[in-house]
């Protein structure tokens, strides 16, 4: 089994030095294309980063698969043994808008199941991690444990388009919430719930941007799973639903009352 | 004709002393009440605030007419001479749940024109201020001038349920921008409009929700109406389409298409 404490001290020290060349990088004119839709961008930085993590990960642990948001030679197919999802710069759109809401993630998965967790907030200088056995903390600081609110008594991050066409009752689902969030990256709405000011989030997603919200929130109470309260699979993309307890039952009763009229 | 320096001066004085008053509270129990509905809250501290705000005011400014959210007393029916618009908590939900991401703002007007702003972003301790041959800053830094962004090359900060309802062509106003912010505070949206991070905002405002935005952004180049392009009038609350130039046209187009289809 891998150490997780040792694991934590090296993600800690790549995620901080990425930081910086991130933040440096960030004052040159970025170069940013597009992939799948004109609002799906990647820019210079992604790349460069994704490369500077792959080679910290290879050097530290090199029988580890390592699945990347950004080109495709190291997608796997399988999550035996070590792997580690990386996200380079989650929230890209933010990074090039607004610089400022986007994170840096890595997830680390054994045999297909989640060991750690964490996700860098660069602009505030924060990471929250967390994983099995290993309580979730902003920094250095615990983080207290997550109320069981119901949906009504929180705020819910929500996917825009799935909003806008009220898909699988998400629209219908914010209304009875105490109001909808929309932050534009993953990342940064799961810090969010791990610090207790959003209570679940639905929208579509990769792999890579909820790899590390999974194994961090999935040991702090939070249940991920599909529309069909299925479980996640992290070999493929698909719409994702992550809540506290009480939240997430009113999710699934609401998304399959949606289904079924 | 009132001084601007100074008037910065007096209002960045009492927002400072507002925000230690705030973090101070914020660490005990708050005292949470409803108003209009089940998510439009007010704490202890909106009021205690609003408070503090109006005795400053009232003691720099006697013959000033105070419109403040919290109690009726102060309402006016004239914006005649000297009229100072305050929010004591703008985003009062996400005070309550996130303890992030909620402003104090004032705006002050003389015989209806817009003077000067000020909008204090309270966690991150950021004073966005402008107003009439007063250049826009944030603290004091000089904000660069807004670049004039098509709808489609920027985010945009929108109301929920008329994002869920595609209430005026909002929800498709969202597909043509870049991507769709919620934030859940006017005067955080509209701080990140003043520092180029998003293009507009539309949204149910109240006077006290805009008025400090207006002097900040009007001078700066944003546009604000409402729907039918009319000009704002801040003795009643009404939808606000706030937005750079060209996105501003956009927005009129698409918004008048909904109208007349």
């Amino acid at each position: 089994m891998i150490n997780i404490e040792r694991l934590h001290q090296n993600v800690t020290t790549w995620l901080k030095t990425s930081r910086q060349r991130v933040l440096a990088l960030m004052n040159d004119p970025l170069t940013v294309a597009t992939k799948s839709n004109r609002n799906d961008l990647v820019t210079n930085v992604d790349r460069t980063n994704q490369q500077f993590l792959i080679g910290q990960i290879q050097a530290a642990y090199p029988d580890a698969r390592i699945e990347g948001e950004e080109g495709k030679d190291q997608k796997t197919k399988s999550l035996d043994g070590l792997v580690f999802f990386v996200d380079p710069i989650d929230g890209t759109m933010n990074f090039v808008k607004e610089h400022n809401y986007f994170a840096i993630m890595i997830g680390v998965y054994v045999d297909g199941k989640p060991v750690y967790g964490a996700i860098m907030d660069v602009m505030h200088d924060t990471i929250i991690a967390g994983g099995h056995g290993f309580a979730m903390r902003a920094n250095d600081t615990r983080l207290p444990a997550l109320a069981d609110e119901p949906l009504a008594a929180g705020l819910i991050g929500l996917n825009g388009p799935m909003h806008a066409h009220n898909r699988l009752a998400v629209a219908d689902i914010g209304m009875a919430s105490s109001g909808v969030r929309m932050i534009g990256s993953a990342g940064m709405t799961f810090a969010d719930i791990a610090q207790g000011a959003l209570i679940g989030y639905i929208s579509y997603l990769q792999p890579w941007d909820v790899a590390a919200a999974l194994a961090i929130l999935g040991h702090a109470g939070v249940i991920f799973s599909r529309p069909d309260g299925s479980q996640l699979d992290l070999l493929t993309p698909g719409i994702v639903v992550a809540a506290t307890p009480q939240a997430h039952q009113t999710i699934m009763t609401m998304m399959n009352d949606a289904a079924t009229n």
